[in-house]
């Protein structure tokens, strides 16, 4: 019989809630021959508060020992900004090399969006998950003083651009549009824009049925609220990635829907699914939190391993439970977590 | 009697059509005793392939003779990103050391948004002109190769990021809500993150009746869709505002309606103003380029001049057509600044 061996990071503010309700719908949905077995990691907030520890090796070790994680939510305005983003989130994007950072958009029925007229999103972003302005390269001198000099050091390499470029337009291919956007800013940052367009255009060599486009990442800022039935796959660097998926987010329905994966293709090390919204401390505990983005999150961990057909289980599930909930009146977490466990098993 | 000694560079696509109605209105709208000089320059592609030049020493003295820049656009497919960008716009931004690159957005009534329920949208952001990933600092190695790599470094000095933010508070300050928010992504960025917050908090201190806040770029962007009403005055660095003000152009009306003034507040240089919007080679020649956002910043310019009368009586006629707008049929390029000159006269 087959298995699946889950890592669970609730971590902090509503991480809790939304994760036991994401790990409700998986156990709903999962074949009975395949045996699921979690463990509970408790980074966060209170852990680096109790020992001053982010993620150790030793953390790192016991995570690598499972198929793949599910984390809740990172944050607590009690923890300086960035001490948990650099110490704990992209530490392990880099340690466990999450090169595709995946985030889909689509717009659901009866869901609502900031946007007039309910115009047609359904598009994924591939971030690059491991480069540009995200490696913590740079530095200061003369801290604290009227001649202070900080730098951000946006690195680069064609062995990082390429392998996210591929996957990007293997993406694409299998999409029926078959299209794929590089979103850059190649005019004003000409050494790295010219590394990724370069090598954006000789990967195009290889998909000839994949129709290919270039857009300024400020000028995809205005395409994703003018006109995002524009995009099908989108591919960009760090930095730009995680700007476009906060703004894709919310005109496809907001954070409270939208998933994400960490992703290391190759299966060296686990993937990590969570949902883009943070741990929303202001309604942590009063049952507000809305679970979809997590169990979202379920259904690309599903299908990185290979569980096809139980990851459209689940966004089935959501879409019906989407297209119902205006004329519903208000449910709890756990309320809109047993109704998707109720549609995924039924 | 006054002098108004104007450079006047139309530049590109629809750089012409748009520049001429906007000089129409400023000449409409000029008291009489100040007399208005200009001088067209020929830069942009016309000029490059001819000559391969951009911007030369001796363009850059013959600039500096005046009051003031007008542009319309610069930029053709004909020739290669980049180069006019680097060449020449942004080449004059560092030379002119236009630190304050001011970019209001205010949804007027009557105007389209693609934002659902017609919001208040009213503030201003004040973009870094002058440092952070804009300098050209970086580089590559091994070009070609699978074993490229390509930097881009963001510069931030104090000095730099003290103007502009000594600029933005005033700005707010000068605002019925005072408000300023500071935008940046201090989680992840941290060596320039940490230089912009402790400025931003050190000047703070000298604008006590000016209310602060901090948001990380990518849910500047969400906001800016989902409750654009909550901004008043946005200071951010050079790349983050120019992808929040694309955006901020589309939800306020779009880039037909979207001004900028690249800003040097010492005077030392003429600043340049200039409309959101390219050179749209699309429709150049047809008469169908909307000049209502060079017309406003005619205003820009007028208002950095000191003629402050002369600037509201041009965003009150601005106002005044848009609202009527949705009543008439199509107007050209030239019957729209006609109807703004003979507003600002009236
Ligand atoms: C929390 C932060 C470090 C993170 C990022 O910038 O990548 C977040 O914004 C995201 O998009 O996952
Ligand atoms: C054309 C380009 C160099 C420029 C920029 O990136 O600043 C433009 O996008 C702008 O916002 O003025």
């Amino acid at each position: 019989s087959r298995s699946l061996n889950l890592a669970v990071i609730p971590g902090d503010g509503i991480g809790q809630e939304v994760v036991a309700e994401g790990l409700k719908v998986l156990s709903a949905v999962l074949p009975q021959d395949v045996k699921l077995e979690t463990k509970e990691y408790d980074f966060g907030a209170r852990r680096y508060h109790a020992t001053g520890e982010t993620l150790t090796d030793a953390d790192a070790e016991a995570l690598k020992q499972h198929d793949a994680i599910l984390l809740g939510a990172i944050g607590d305005p009690s923890v300086p900004s960035g001490v948990l983003e650099r110490g704990f989130l992209l530490k392990l994007r880099f340690l466990f090399d999450h090169h595709v950072n995946l985030r889909p958009s689509k717009l659901l029925p009866g869901v609502a969006t900031p946007l007039a007229g309910q115009p047609e999103i359904d598009f994924i972003v591939v971030r690059e998950g491991t480069e540009g302005p995200y490696t913590g390269n740079g530095g200061t001198i003369r801290k604290g003083t009227p001649h202070e000099v900080a730098t951000e050091v946006s690195v680069n390499t064609a062995f990082g651009v390429e392998r996210v470029v591929r996957d990007a337009f293997a993406r694409a291919q299998a999409r029926p549009r078959k299209k794929l956007t590089l979103v850059h800013k190649n005019n004003v940052l000409a050494f790295a824009g010219h590394l990724w367009t370069n090598v954006f255009n000789a990967v195009a060599q290889e998909f000839p049925d994949v129709t290919t486009d270039y857009i300024h990442v400020d000028a995809a800022t205005i395409y994703l609220v003018t006109d995002p039935a524009r995009f099908d796959v989108i591919v960009t660097d760090n930095l730009f990635g995680d700007i476009i998926t906060d703004l894709a987010a919310a005109v496809s329905g907001g954070i409270g829907v939208a998933a994400s994966g960490n992703i290391n293709p190759s299966g060296e090390f686990p993937s990590m699914f969570e949902p883009v919204h943070g741990s929303a401390p202001d309604i942590a505990g009063q049952g507000k939190a809305d679970p979809t983005a997590t169990v979202l999150s379920v259904a690309l961990l599903l299908r990185h391993l290979g569980h096809d057909a139980e990851a459209v289980r689940i966004e089935d599930a959501v879409s019906a439970d989407l297209a119902e909930r205006g004329t519903l009146p208000a449910r709890s977490t756990s309320e809109i977590g047993d109704a998707l466990s109720a549609r995924v098993a039924g």
